[in-house]
């Protein structure tokens, strides 16, 4: 049987930075969107150009992709042309190939909200569609509050679509723009959309979270017939979100009836790549990724019960839905148990370290780490830290130098042209090859801007570790993330910085303290001794 | 017409306690189980007594309630009679009127797992049950991996079903315990059931959010004909939760065809402190509860979309699916450089502030907070922030002291016991009342240890400020975020600080610079500066 053909439409540069507190960078943009391409993506919605500088900043240099690149907007207003319209040029002036322009199909809306009349509204929807047409572009019409629309008047719904595919619409997309439909009505309405003669191949589908079952929405609306899923990575979005793709995917790639009835434009080697790029954009947007999160969770595959854990170690199958790994996530099994060592063993021969099975250091590491992030670290990213703290245990971990002390200042105060600037000055004693060197380093970058303490200490330590120096200069502190966490019973700080060589390498380090300039130091130096460790060539 | 009675059983303190990180005390398994029964809950599940001793104990003393306290174990084992089994006994030693027993319902397990005879497992299920009946309690059997199970052996899964059906239990509930099943297998196998002889008011749908769709299992097991749910607050559970009855509650009382056809124990008083209890779980859990949760997540009715939060203040509806007070949460208009002068006004009238339509200050605003937000600053949290700007704008924003300058020292050295501590010393200069007054304070707290520079600067900013220093003494700081953001062309921090008062106020303040204490220190004065506003009158 040949599969069917199943559109995904991510518009999470668009909707999904509607959600609170979400603003993307152009450059943040760029990534996501290579991400996007890169898993299989058929429509990325880039932003609305014109609209606010940053999307019209990513459409003036948008990177190539195989996906097509969407420009979102909206219909033309009453009272000029489609040509005319200056909203509508701005979009089209992005030079997309494919533009999608949401208008109005609820009458409530359009007599109420926009003050015109019905077949004004369709005219509008019409016209516009069929100016993106003329152009030769690719159009979708984006048919907002459709599903309250229908159940208002079914007819008048029903009718603006129709205009809009007559107008050469290659996609009618339906929206749940209130996110209240519920899966059953979602179903039965685009049963009767397409009884009415739209054909399933040209609808949409576009819900929201509001009631918790926006995904369960667009499959009731793809089992009732539409053929394209609009959504957005980690259900990113307006309110309570969008339909999350990262849920989505892999339903539709693993489980009947969809992984027999359709293709789509992901494979099983990009759906691999799917618990990365989910976590890549909690990193991007600095949250916390939800442990309890569909297929990607950190925790969708930890086997807590005692009861589950055992029959997991005999058959998989026992308790899990689908194997982990197909979506790029691992199993979790308390580290306790002889599981735990296994994991263990694994991490730490990818760290190039080979460890017997059995050896007692083994379960002293595991101890550490627990107690570790009892205190409020984690190692889940911090690799390079967790390599060291493994070094320790196992006696090779060497000592490159020792810091006696440190002391960093913050200033404010008026300058010499009575403005308001700040400075920091650093000073670090260290013990090194037996002698004691005292450094100190301002904050300034290049062109005067304080860079803040961090900076300062990080320049201050590296200035003069004797031999080692020379080892550190083409190394660079890259991202810098913090987050206040629970260490014992007290409020603590953790700091995770990134840090960067010539050769390309990055690597994790992770500092714990009630205070963020000493949590900050103490993931500074984890990184420059793991820079020191690699590149001096002491390896187990 | 009367309405049909559905029946909700929470598992919060037994499946919810197996979430990833989550262990209650005794205590907080008291007040969940207040606030459970506050809100109208059928059935409370307590947890497993005999399996670990902060459950025993909570049976030991558990509160009387309305709802019906149920305990939870296992179906008594191959080999020995119900009466005999310890495990079992243990459970029935609880006291409680209600008890629910897992067991297989899945051939595999049954000869896999337990190793046992498929008519064994029958018996033991049987047996079990009809010893729970003959004690006078009420009895459910909790069939495990019923939904994989049928689709691999339907005639079996239905035929334990109905053998603890025959043995008296009241209800048979139907786990989809690996998360998998999707909402049209589940309602189609729903369905078939009740058609091989289980009548549907005596079924219960315990459903996993493996694919993020529990709560669409549960709808369409109820659409099916099943009259009990089974669930968690918050959606609480192994792995990725079980079905979340935040989200379930109010789409039952609120939605077609629920509402008209359903009577629940939960009435519209209740429902209205759902938000409350739902962040009073997190609280508890220490937990930042999830703003875009349905119903009652923080931004469930945030309208960010210019377009929408105009639309939003001609008529609610027009945007929002349910009036968000009937599940007591709020409506939030944040503001963005997607927001419109209507939706400023809006935000400014709720801090105190009206300006007429067409104010040049207005636009004025909106520049600031765009200009703003270019350089790393975001309103969308920061209300407090945002209110200040505008006062500025407004001339209404009182001078009450002015900061010259500051210094902050974090140190890191050896004490007189050879252990490495750290210490941090902030000297602030203030002018206020025309005078000027300089503060000092470092970062001990009351158990001597070290809160960082953040915390020095703040207690020496509270110190000495003449006749402010008393509104201040109830003000502390809650949470504090950090971000590296995109500042222009430069990577810039943000700070967001969370304060509270002793009136239970809470407020956030935004700070942005290169240098985080200088970003933090922003922000603190931002949150001062708030809480002076608002106790010492100064309103608009």
């Amino acid at each position: 049987m040949t599969k069917e053909r199943l559109y995904l439409y991510d518009t999470t540069l668009r909707d999904g930075q509607q959600t609170q507190g979400v603003q993307f960078s152009t450059a943040e943009k760029v990534q996501i969107t290579e991400a996007l391409d890169g898993l299989g993506i058929d429509y990325i919605e880039g932003g609305w150009p014109g609209a606010n500088p940053t999307d019209s900043a990513f459409f003036d240099a948008a990177p190539k992709t195989q996906a097509r690149l969407t420009a979102f907007g909206m219909t033309k207003r009453s009272g000029r042309s489609a040509e005319n319209d200056d909203v509508l040029a701005a979009v089209l002036n992005a030079g997309t190939g494919t533009v999608c322009l949401v208008g109005k199909a609820h009458d409530y809306h359009v007599t109420e909200a926009l003050g015109i009349s019905l077949d004004e509204n369709v005219e509008n929807v019409r016209a516009s569609m069929a100016h993106i047409v003329s152009l030769g572009r690719e159009a979708l019409y984006d048919a907002e509050h459709f599903f309250d629309g229908y159940k208002d008047n079914p007819a008048y719904a029903v009718q603006v679509c129709k205009a809009a595919l007559a107008a050469g619409a290659r996609w009618i997309v339906l929206c749940d723009t209130n996110g209240g439909a519920l899966p059953s009505e979602v179903g039965r309405i685009v049963a009767e959309v397409i009884a009415a003669g739209i054909p399933g191949d040209h609808l949409a589908i576009h819900t929201h979270n509001d009631t918790e079952q926006a995904v369960a929405c667009s499959l009731a609306a793809v089992d009732a017939g539409a053929r394209q899923i609009q959504g957005t990575l980690n259900g990113l979005g307006e309110r309570c979100g969008n339909a999350n793709l990262t849920s989505l995917i892999p339903t539709l790639l693993l489980k009947e009836p969809y992984a027999s009835q359709f293709e789509t434009g992901i494979n099983r080697d990009s759906l691999a790549s799917l618990t990365r790029i989910s976590r890549m954009l909690d990193d991007t947007l600095n949250r916390v990724p939800s442990k309890q999160s569909a297929y990607v969770g950190a925790s969708a595959f930890a086997h807590k019960a005692g009861l589950h854990a055992s029959a997991i170690l005999k058959d998989p199958s026992t308790y899990e839905h689908i194997d982990p790994s197909v979506v790029g996530n691992e199993r979790i099994i308390p580290m306790s148990n002889q599981a735990g060592q296994s994991n263990l063993r694994k991490r730490l021969s990818d760290a190039g370290m080979v460890v017997e099975k059995g050896d007692p250091a083994l379960g002293r590491i595991l101890d550490r780490i627990k107690a570790r992030e009892g205190e409020g670290y984690s190692y889940d990213t911090a690799q390079a830290s967790f390599e060291l703290l493994a070094r320790e245990e196992l006696g090779q971990m060497p000592k490159f130098f020792e810091v006696k002390r440190y002391k960093v200042t913050v200033e404010r105060r008026k300058n010499k042209y009575n403005k308001m600037v700040s400075l920091s000055e650093a000073v670090v004693v260290v013990k090194v090859d037996g002698e004691k060197k005292l450094s100190v380093s301002e904050s300034m970058d290049e062109t005067g801007n304080d860079r803040g303490p961090v900076n300062a200490l990080s320049k201050a330590l590296a200035k003069d570790l004797g031999q080692y120096s020379e080892t550190l200069t083409d190394m660079k502190l890259v991202d810098f993330k913090v987050r206040i966490t629970q260490g014992g019973t007290e409020a603590v700080t953790r700091v995770i910085i990134d840090s960067e060589d010539g050769q390309g390498r990055r690597w994790s380090t992770v500092g714990v303290s009630a205070n963020i300039v000493d949590a900050s130091f103490e993931a500074l130096l984890d990184a420059i001794q793991w820079k020191l460790i690699r590149d001096r060539g002491v390896v187990a």
